[in-house]
C-alpha cells in the first residue's frame, strides 16, 4: 500500500462538523457508543477517511456498521484493542462524502467491560456541516429493538452479537422513511415490569434517565454511562415504545428468586392458561407509570406504544393501561399501535423477527407518524 | 348461436350438492342473496351452466361475480328482471368444473326494491358434492367490509354500487386463505354505537339476530330477510367485527335529528379537539354489548374485534371497551387486532381502502387467525 | 327499476367525439369490433350511459370488459342478439366520465359467425373529447397477444373464449404504461411460416394489409372485414411483432396435409433432436419477408421482432433473420428483444403465460421501447 | 477479550475438509484469491473460527465478505499486512457452523500489487465435509460480472474496489438458486474484440486458458496466476458469457493509440448513427472465435452468451454471429439469451447495474438454466 502522508488526526473535539446519534456523554473529548444505533455521522472531502477505536469487551465483541451517502457499505466484528479503520479511500477529493459510522450491538448489560469509543477520525479532506434532521425519535425497547436476528439464518439459535444490528432494524428504517435522527435504549429480555424470565430487576424503567444506565462496570461507568440524561439537550417528537414482550413470556416461565433477597417473582397463569388479574394489574400499572415517566421527561413528545412483532398477547391490557393514563390524566398526546406479528418466512436467526418483518413493522410505524410529522 | 338443447333445468332444492354462502332463508325452493358474499357454489360435469335470476331495484343495481375454479372470470352489473346468466359454455363435459357465484353488492338499506334471487340452474351435466371448507367466519362491517372502493379510480367520489365488492375485499381474502366458509354482514355507513352522520338508528348491533334486519321492504320481508336467524345452523370458528370506523367520524360530522322522534343525536369533541369522555364511555358501552350480543348467540366462537384500516381513531376506547368486557365477564376467548392503515397509493374509489389496503388487511389477519386456525 | 327517460339514442356517427381502438372500417355508421384489444372509448357527463350491440356467433362467444375512469370494472360474456349493456348509471350528471368498451376475444377465424358490433350509444348526458395517446403501436402476435390463459386457473386446458382477454395482456399493458394508442392484430396457434401443426396456412404475414383478412363468411366479409387496410390513416411508432411461438411448436407436432391441395407439410427435426437446417432457413426467410411487407406499409415505424415468453427455441434464426434482412437492406430501425420466459409459477390458463408473466413482459418492453419514445 | 486458547492452526493443506471457490493454484499449501467470487467454504464445529490472511495492493485494497450458514454477515475492506480475522466466535462448540468466506474485489489488472492469500485457519472445532454443489458454472464478464455499482449510492461516481461485490451479483445469486459451485472471470471496461476506449488489448478472450491471465506483476505470478488453468480439473455445466457492453461503448468513444506499436483502433460508426459493417464483422469474428477456443477447452459445457443488463446495442450482431458459429459449426450446445436491461430506479453507483438489476437478471438466467438443470 502506498501511505497518505496528507491524513491529518481529529479528536472528536476538534473535527469542526459532526453529528451524533444515540444518548452518550457528550462532554468527552471522545465518544463513546454505548447504545445500538449509536455513531457519528460527518461530511468530509477527501480521498481518505479512518476512524480510530478503542475496543474491548470480556464475552460479547462489538459489530460495526458503515454507510457511504445513505449506502450500506460495510459491517464487521471488531477485535479488542486501540485500532484504526479505514472508512474510505482513493476516492475523488474534492467531492463532499457523507459517512455514518454505527454501533450494531446492544449496550451489553451481561458483559461489564464491553465499549466501544471513538477516539477520533483521520482524512486529508475538510470537514463540511452535518444537515440536520427534520425529526427527533427515540424508540425504547427488548431484543426486538436491538435487531436481534436481522442478521443470521432462521436456523441460527446462539444468543449472539452478530445477529444484532441497527442497520437492519425497523427503528432506523422509520427514522430513515421520516429524515428523522434517532435514540435506541433497548436490551433483550427486557420487559416494562419484568425480564422474560421473570426477574424484575430487568426492567427498562429503571434505567430510563440515565445515559446508559444498564451498561455496567468501571469503565462504562468512566465513560458517563451511569450519568443523569440531559433529556433538555435532545426533544424527541415521538417516544416510541415497544415493550411487552418479554413481560408475555414471563408468564410462560419457572419462577425467578432474586439472588441478593431471596424473594421469588412469577407472573402467573390461572388453570384455565388465561394470565392471573392481579399479575396483569401489576404489568398494566407499570405500562402506566413508565408512560407517566417518560412524559414527565417529555412533556411535549407524542408517545406511542409500538407492540406486536412478537405476537399479540399482551395487545389488550396495553391497550387498556395506556386508556387507562390517558382517561386519568386527560393527556391525549398518547396513543398505542399494534406492529404486524411475525409470520412464516419472515422469522429472522434466534427465533425473532427478521429483515421482512422489521420492514413491515417500520412501514406501519411510518404510515402511523406520517400523519404526525408529514 | 347454436343452442343446447341437453340442458336441464333445476330449482336450487333439486339440485342435488350445492354450497350456500351467507345468511339467507334456505328453507326456500329459490335462494335469496341478501349481504355481499353471499352466493352459490356448485360442482358440475358438462359443456354449459346457467344460472336463473330475479333481479330488480329502484335506485341501486346489484352487481356480480363468478369465479371459475377458483378463477375470477366475470364481473357484470345485473339489470332487472328474471334472465338467465350463462356462467360457462363450450367445455370439456366429462370435466367437472368448480362455479362460485357471487353477489358483489352489500344489503341495501337504503333501497327497498334491491333484491337478487337465484331461481334456479341449468345444465346439460351432472352436479357433484361440493367439498366442505375447513373453517367458518363471520363477518361484521362496514362500508369497509362492503368492499367499498375494491373497484373504481382514486378519484372516483359517487357512492355507488359498482364500487363495492365481495370479489376483493379483505373479508374473502382472509377465508379463501385459511379454506374458511363466511358470512358477512355489513353496511356502509353504519356503527356499533352509530353511523358516521350521528344517526343512531343505523348500528348494525340491533339487526344482529336476523337473517338480514336492514333490507327493509315488502319484497326482502316476503324472501325472509326479517326472520330470524338460526345461530345453530352455522357455527363460526371466529367472529370478526370491523366497526368503528363511522362511530369515529360522527364526531366530527353536525348533530343529527332523528325524524320520528325529534331527538338530537351527536358525538361530541372537547374544545382541544379531543373526545368528549361521556360520548366514548357510550360507545365503549355499545362495544361491551355488542360483544355480549354476539358471544350470547356464539358461545364457543372466538371474537376479534379488527379495527384500523381507514385510521385508528378510535383504537384505544375500543381495546379498552373489549378489555373491560374480558375483565369483568372472565371471557378470555376475544381479542382485538389493529388492521394496518390505509396508505397513500393504497386508496380505492371514494376515500375508501383500495385492493391493496384489503390485501394487507387480509395477511395481518390470516398471520392471526392462522394461530388460531392452523 | 326506475326508468330514465333522458336517455338519448346516439349512432356511432352521431357521436360527437370518440375514440376507436383497433383496425376496423371506420367508414361505417356502426362500429365492427375484429380483433381483441378494440373498443370504443368516451367521455361523457350524464348520469347513465348504455352501449347498444348487436352479437352473435355459431361457437365461440365473444366477451368484453369495460374500464371506467382508467378502473377496470366489468367483464362479461355476451350472449347472442341484439342488446343493450348498461355502462353506468346512477353516478354524478355533472362530471365527466371516462369509459373504453373493449373487445377481449381475438378475431375468430374458427367462427365465421362471431361478430361483435357496436350499433350506438345511451346517454343523459353530454360527449366531450377524448384526449389523443401520446404514441401509437401495433402489436402482431399469436395466442400469447390474444391474451390467451390470462384468465382461468392453471390447470384449466379448454380451448376457450373466457381464458382469452385484453384486459390483462402485455400489449396493452406496455401501451397503457407508454400512454399509446394500440392495435392488436393476433391469432392463437398461429405463426409467421407456419402454424403450430404445419399447417402452413395459418401464417400472419398473408393477412397483414386487411383489416381483418381472417374473420371470414359473409358477415365479417359485410361488416368490412376483408377490406384493405388503409395503414396511411393511423401510423405506428412501433409495430411489435410476437411471433415465433408456434414456428417452433411445429417443429415438435406430425406433418399437416393441405386439404384442398393434398400437400403435405412439415418442419423437420434431424435425429440429433436440432432443427432442420432448410425448414429454419424457410422460418427465417419467412421473418425477413415479413418484415419487409411491415416495412412497406410503415416507412417511418420503428419495427421490434419481441419473443421468448413461452421459450426461447427460435430466439437465435429469429435475431439472425433481422440481423440478415438490416444487413441486407440497411434499415437500421428494426430491431430484436427476448421477453423474458414464463417461469414456474406465472403459468395461466391452457398451459399459456398468465398474469404474472404478462407483467414481466410488459415491463422489459415498456423499459425498452420508453428509450425511443421518452 | 478472554483470549481462546484452544484454537488450533492449520495450513490450507491440513484443513481436512473444505471447497474452493474460484479459479486459483491449488497445488499450494496457500490459497491466492484471484477473482470476485473466489474463496473458501468450510463446516466447523467449534466456539471459534479465524482465518490467517496475507494482504498487499499499490492503490486498489481488496474487500471481503463472509456468509455464515448461508446468511450475510459481513462484508470489509482490508488493510494491508498478514492478519487473522475472526469469523464467528462465542458459538455453542457442538453445532456444525458452516462458512464461505469470499472475494469481493475482481482481479486488479491495474493494481500488480493487489493480492488477496488465505494461508491458514484457525479453530477450537473439527472440520467437517462440504457438500458438493449440484451444478458448476463458469461465469465470463466485465463490470457487470464483477458487480460494480451492486453496493455505493446512484450519485456515486468513482471508479473503487467498494462498489464491486460477489455478494450482491447475479453470478452468484443464479448460482445459488441452481445450488452450483461457480466461477467467474471479469474485468472491468473489457470486451470480447475491444476495452470501452478501443484498447484491444483489454478483450478476455486472450487470458481465458490462464489461472488468472491479467493478474500481472511478479506477486501474482509467484502465486501461480500466469499458470496454464487446468480445464479438466473442473467441467462447467454451462459456460456463461457476458461480454459485448464494453464493446458496445468503443464505437462512442475517440480512437486509441497502443502505446507500443503506436497502432490506432477505432470501432467506427457511419454518419447516420448506425455502426460500420466492417467494425460490426470484426467484432462478430471475436464472438465467433471466442465461443470457439471456449468450446475447445468445454468439449460438453452448454455455451450461454446472455447479454443487455447496460443495454441491447449489440444483441442483434451477438445473436447472430453465435448462430453463424453455430450453423456452421453444427455445434447445437450454445445459445443466446438477453438479460433484461437496467431501467429507472434500478442503477447502482457508477452507472451501473444496482441489485435490483442483477436481481432481475439472475431471475431470467436461472429460468433459463433450469431448463436444462432441473
Amino acid at each position: 500500500m502506498k501511505e497518505n502522508h496528507m491524513l491529518k488526526e481529529y479528536t472528536i473535539k476538534s473535527v469542526p462538523f459532526f453529528h451524533i446519534y444515540g444518548r452518550t456523554d457528550e462532554s468527552r473529548d471522545d465518544l463513546p457508543l454505548f447504545w445500538n444505533g449509536s455513531g457519528l455521522e460527518v461530511n468530509v472531502s477527501g480521498s481518505e477517511l479512518w476512524i480510530d477505536l478503542d475496543v474491548d469487551y470480556d464475552i460479547h465483541e462489538p459489530w460495526i456498521s458503515v454507510e457511504l451517502n445513505g449506502s450500506f457499505m460495510s459491517r464487521q466484528m471488531l477485535l479488542p484493542g486501540r485500532q484504526k479503520l479505514c472508512l474510505f479511500r482513493g476516492m475523488d477529493p474534492g467531492a463532499v462524502k457523507n459517512v455514518h459510522f454505527n454501533r450494531e450491538l446492544q449496550a451489553m448489560s451481561e458483559d461489564d467491560g464491553c465499549h466501544l469509543v471513538i477516539k477520533g477520525l483521520l482524512s486529508d479532506g475538510e470537514f463540511r456541516p452535518v444537515s440536520e434532521k427534520k425529526y427527533r425519535l427515540e424508540f425504547i425497547g427488548d431484543s426486538i429493538t436491538s435487531g436481534e436476528g436481522t442478521y443470521g439464518t432462521v436456523t441460527d439459535t446462539d444468543w449472539l452479537p452478530m445477529y444484532m444490528s441497527s442497520s437492519v432494524n425497523y427503528a432506523v428504517m422509520v427514522s430513515d422513511m421520516l429524515n428523522a435522527d434517532y435514540r435506541i435504549l433497548s436490551q433483550g429480555g427486557w420487559g416494562v415490569y419484568t425480564g422474560w424470565d421473570n426477574d424484575r430487576r430487568h426492567a427498562i424503567p429503571g434505567y430510563y434517565d440515565k445515559i446508559c444506565g444498564l451498561a455496567w462496570g468501571e469503565t462504562n461507568k468512566t465513560l458517563g454511562a451511569m450519568k443523569p440524561y440531559d433529556f433538555g439537550s435532545w426533544k424527541p417528537d415521538a417516544v416510541i415504545i415497544n415493550l411487552g414482550t418479554n413481560d408475555a413470556t414471563a408468564f410462560e416461565q419457572p419462577p425467578f428468586t432474586d439472588p441478593d433477597t431471596g424473594v421469588t417473582w412469577k407472573q402467573r397463569k390461572n388453570a384455565d392458561g388465561s394470565y392471573n388479574k392481579d399479575d396483569i394489574r401489576a404489568f398494566k400499572d407499570a405500562v402506566i407509570s413508565f408512560v407517566k415517566k417518560i412524559r414527565s421527561f417529555n412533556p411535549e413528545s407524542l408517545i406511542i406504544w409500538a407492540y406486536g412483532m412478537a405476537g399479540y398477547a399482551l395487545s389488550l391490557p396495553i391497550a387498556s393501561a395506556i386508556s387507562e393514563y390517558s382517561d386519568r390524566s386527560g393527556d391525549e398526546n398518547v396513543t398505542c399501535i399494534q406492529l404486524p406479528d411475525t409470520s412464516e418466512g419472515e422469522y429472522g436467526s434466534h427465533m425473532h423477527p427478521g429483515p421482512l418483518s422489521h420492514k413491515k413493522a417500520a412501514k406501519v410505524l411510518y404510515d402511523h407518524l406520517s400523519r404526525y410529522m408529514p
